[in-house]
């Protein structure tokens, strides 16, 4: 049983009503979303010790943080410590993307903490074998790439990146257009190189139903990876990303039809008059799949402070449906993130997360804001600071600067302060009761 | 005579032909922006040691940072540090708030050593001057607030922020509606309890010939503030505020008419699906005068990161046409910024600008990410942190974790880096020549 299986059959399963009850909303909501597709609940069938999450339309948007080691900086406790700060920052979902030290036992201690749901990109394993077996990644077997997926998956792995739409039509028809940055999804660029060097079709993509008979015996859900996601403001919306996404589309017509639940993948580098776009494209051509996207970063320029520009292009594609952001920190394209950076990372992506939520009327969103907004009227310092996304960071910022003139108000406008000027008297009260 | 009565004559100034070179267009196009109101060229005529600044239709999109002393924290040196670090930052624009110790010599030192236009809000020196003389603030006369205004201008204020539209009228609009927040722009929540509390009319509403007839003899521009700005997600875009802008609209005509230079502040708080609808209003309502936004931010829960939500509306507003981005630190609605906030602020308020530079098709703003992208590709280092909109940030970042698996890569993906792979074969480049 999957639960796109049961769904369709009308049943209401542990898990819809578990996700129900996280989300404030009716099982029968959730069921009828998953029977859909339009919301993936996310757990594999051996990991149960953690909740299940649910991704997709009418739900809270959620946020993933990718950690794991490289081959340059390898180090387990660094990256256990970054799980542990990437779920107490909230974290829905963690990505293990390990591709340096023992990465079984990185993400076999991965899955033994983690708290919330893991995802994995079980082709980079696969490659970095068979680098470390002295050939070239392209060499790489079919057997290889699925064995791989099967060990993650029996491992209780609860979503996996497959980068199935790279494919000889999509490879052709990124190149008639021609791009400034080619591919910069590093599956991608893997199963790119592997079509073009060994002359044959994706594996992934070509032998798709071995692909759904695993994912189904263990209820996970694949995300369709984008190798073909735009890697710098000039590629976005390129005839290559959206051959991509045609064929996606397909294969999740076909996912669901062999009761497997399914995630799209999306860009990446996007002008901000292009996201809202890619999203109406995204929901239309694979029918209303939930969207996963990473960010979009909305320029180029701004290494060091990447986990803004995706905050500003995760919340303009959350507002206009994407479902699940991933989070970019400021390391981006600089260094494998380090632990301070996925804190950052986490906040930014939560607020464009909370951002979009107000705007796509998510259950309780806007009553968060409101919250605050009495709590700074009346000024209670202590209800603002409970009613905060980081708590910890604006007591650390009000405790620095303690108010003299006005206890009440802040250093900014100390007696000056517009909120006490209006509190003052019942003659200028324009609150409506 | 005025850069506006100048460009109506048909006459192209040096200060427009400063602010073509600057920008990378025609003198003429400057000439018909500022004659048609649509450009605001800032420089008082008595600060002419600084290069003017055009801000408006088809120009870049400018960034503003406030700072100055407030009753808590008034050490001067801390203020001028600011300056120096918003204007290495990249601010094109200071606002000196100053509430606190002796505001005339903060403003004085600033202007002497600022690069850039400077801006002010006149009515907080005569309401601070009021309180201190221990009268309750809606005491202060309509000679106070004049004669207050006249000397900032005197003394070389390139623009002022004025609250002409907070008006018994839109007094009474704001209290039919009702609000969470009331107001909370200080100038305007000034000047509702000088209303309320006189049972008179705003006299800078009343008397606004008087205040055109002093700022065109300085030639400065007038920025007519959004008392009733929305202080929360709940109270954004209501009749209070749109009122107010209907009466800036008027307002608007009559500053022109008279020869005077206008630009529009506008929100504030304001969900990011409302933005867009924001700016249109505004550019229709006011005729295509320059807007000046504050924000706006695009939730209230995240004290701590309000550059990041501000940021986030600010590229929306960008893109949909606002001119001028006042900047919002991480201190927002905790404290007064320090010094490393207005560093954060800065960089966020640019990187919004920029972003939204891109979508509105600014000259030279897709070229800049496209130069980055190239240097990217090429795995050219030294280009790329040239090309950052931060070098120092990115190349700390970068030398905090030098690769050592694969030197030209970095240490997220190492050998395995999607660029390296990519560039590897002749057979497999993507790039179009």
């Amino acid at each position: 049983m999957t639960q796109l299986i049961e769904a369709r059959k009308g049943n209401i399963t542990a898990e819809m009503k578990e996700v129900a009850l996280q989300e404030g909303l009716e099982p029968e909501f959730i069921r009828k979303g998953v029977a859909d597709g339009n919301i993936a609940i996310c757990r594999n069938n051996k990991h149960k010790k953690i909740p299940p999450l649910g991704i997709g339309k009418g739900l809270k948007t959620k946020v993933n943080a990718n950690i794991g080691t490289s081959r340059d900086i390898k180090e387990l406790d660094c990256e256990l410590e970054k799980l542990d700060v990437a779920i107490k920052a909230g974290a829905d979902a963690i990505m293990d993307l390990s591709t340096g030290g023992d990465v079984d036992l990185v993400r076999s201690r991965i899955m033994e903490k983690s708290t919330v749901i893991v995802g994995t990109v079980p082709i980079y394993q696969a490659a970095l074998e068979t680098f470390n077996s002295g050939r070239p990644i392209f060499k790489m077997t079919e057997d290889e790439i699925f064995d791989g997926i099967e060990k993650h998956l029996a491992d209780g792995v609860d979503f996996i990146t497959v980068h199935c739409g790279v494919t000889k039509e999509s490879v052709h028809r990124l190149r008639t257009e021609g791009r400034i940055m080619d591919v910069v999804s590093r599956g991608g660029s893997f199963l790119t190189e592997w079509i073009l060097k060994n002359k044959k079709e994706n594996p992934l993509f070509e032998d798709f139903d071995r692909l759904l008979e695993m994912t189904k015996k263990y209820d996970a859900v694949l995300s369709l990876g984008d190798g073909f996601r735009p890697g710098c403001i000039a590629d976005a919306t390129d005839r290559g990303q959206i051959q991509e996404l045609l064929i996606l589309g397909e294969l999740t017509e076909r996912a669901w039809d062999a009761g497997v639940q399914v995630m799209i993948e999306g860009p990446g580098h996007v002008p901000i008059n292009q996201v809202e776009a890619n999203i109406l494209l995204q929901k239309r051509i694979c029918h209303g799949a939930p969207f996963y996207v990473l960010g979009p970063l909305v320029t180029d320029i701004a290494p060091g402070y990447d986990h803004i520009t995706a905050a500003i292009g995760g919340t303009v594609a959350a507002a206009a449906g994407a479902d699940f952001l991933c989070y970019v920190t400021p390391a981006e394209h600089l260094r494998l993130p380090a632990v301070e950076d996925v804190h950052e990372g986490i906040m930014a992506t939560r607020i464009a997360a909370h951002a979009g939520d107000i705007a796509k009327g998510v259950k309780g969103a806007w009553e968060m804001d409101l919250e605050m907004s009495r709590k700074r009227k009346a000024l209670d310092w202590e209800g603002q600071i409970a009613a905060c996304i980081d708590p910890d960071k604006a007591r650390r910022l009000r405790d620095s600067a303690v108010p003299m003139d006005a206890e009440d108000a802040c250093t900014m406008c100390a007696a000056l302060c517009s909120m006490k000027l209006m509190n003052e008297g019942e003659d200028q009260k324009l609150v409506k009761k």
